[in-house]
C-alpha cells in the first residue's frame, strides 16, 4: 500500500463516540512520527522558520484519515 | 493560547525545502501523541473501528499548520 | 461560472440524510469524471505513480463542495 | 484495506506533471462513482438541496488522495 | 448560484503570483464578512468559546476557492 | 505568535450552536481582510484570473480554525 500523503502514523484505537451523522474516534500513536508539513514560502518566511525551531503543529480531526489493513 | 483543533503535537523543525510558492517543512514529534479524527459514522461503521484496533492515520502534508509561539 | 479548482463532477442527489448541525447528502455521478490530485513530489516519488497505473482516489467526504446552478 | 472516507474512485493516472515542491496529476475514473458530502445543516437547507437536484460537486486537487495497492 | 459552503466573501484580485505547479493570489475582501466555524463540541468546550470572545480565525491558503461568476 | 497560514482574520463570536459532536459558530469579522488562495496554475489560467478581478471566495465552515489568545 502506498499512499500520496507524506504523513503515516501508526495508531491504536482508544475511543470511539458515536454521533448520528459523524463520530470523534481518539488514538494513541505507537510512537514519535516524523511529521511533514507543506505551507506558502510566504507563511515559512513570515515565520522564519528554520531547522531545531520548537513548534506545535495543528491539525483539525477532520483531517485525519483512518486506514485499517 | 487555545486552538478550536483537536490535535496539537509538539515537534522540532528537521528541514525546511523552499520552492517559488510552496515550502516543504520537515519535523520531528517529540513523543507519541494522542491524536483524534473525526469521520461520518457510516465510515465507522463501514471499518467496524473499536477500541484496540490497529490502524495507520493518513494526513496530507498541506492540512498540517506550523505555529511558533 | 469559473471555479478554482480542478474537479467539477456533474451529479444527481440520490439521499440526504440531515442532523443537527452535519448533515450527509449522497450523490450519483452522470459519467466517469477526469479527476486531478496535487500531492508533494516526495509523495509520487514514494508511490512511483506513473502513467497508466490503477489507483484509488480517497476523498473524505467533507472536502466534497455541492454547487447548484 | 477499509478506508475512513465515503468516497473512493478507481481511476487510471493520465499525466504526472512534476514540480520542485508539488505535482500534479491526472487521472480518468474507471466508472462513473457514487459520491458524498457533509456540510453543515444550514448550508443544505440554504441551498433546498432535495433527491432529484442536478449539482456540480467542485473539489480542489490538493484535497485528492491517491492510494495505490 | 448556491453553495454548499458557509462562507462566500465578495473580494478583489489584488495579485497573481504564478509558479509551475501551483499559484499564490492575493485579494482584498470589499467587506467585513460574517465568518462561520465547524469544529468538534469538545474544541469548543475546551476552548470555553462564547459569545462576545475575541478570536483570530485561521485559514490555510489553500482552502480557499475563488470563484469568478 | 506565527501562524503557518496566509489568512488570519480578527473575530467576535456571535453565536455558538451545540450539537453531540459537531459544533457550528458564527463570528463577525471585524474589518475587511486581506485574503490569500493558492491554486493550481491551471485553475488560474482557466479562470483568466487577473488584479482587479471580481471574485467570490468560497470557504466551507469545517477549514475555519478559530484561536484564542
Amino acid at each position: 500500500m502506498k499512499y500520496g500523503a507524506r504523513n503515516t502514523i501508526k495508531a491504536k484505537v482508544k475511543s470511539v463516540h458515536k454521533g448520528d451523522i459523524m463520530t470523534l474516534v481518539k488514538f494513541d500513536a505507537i510512537s514519535a512520527p516524523e511529521m511533514a508539513s507543506v505551507l506558502t514560502t510566504e507563511s515559512v518566511e513570515g515565520m522564519e522558520l528554520k531547522p531545531g525551531d520548537s513548534v506545535q503543529l495543528v491539525i483539525k480531526a477532520i483531517h485525519v484519515l483512518p486506514v485499517k489493513e
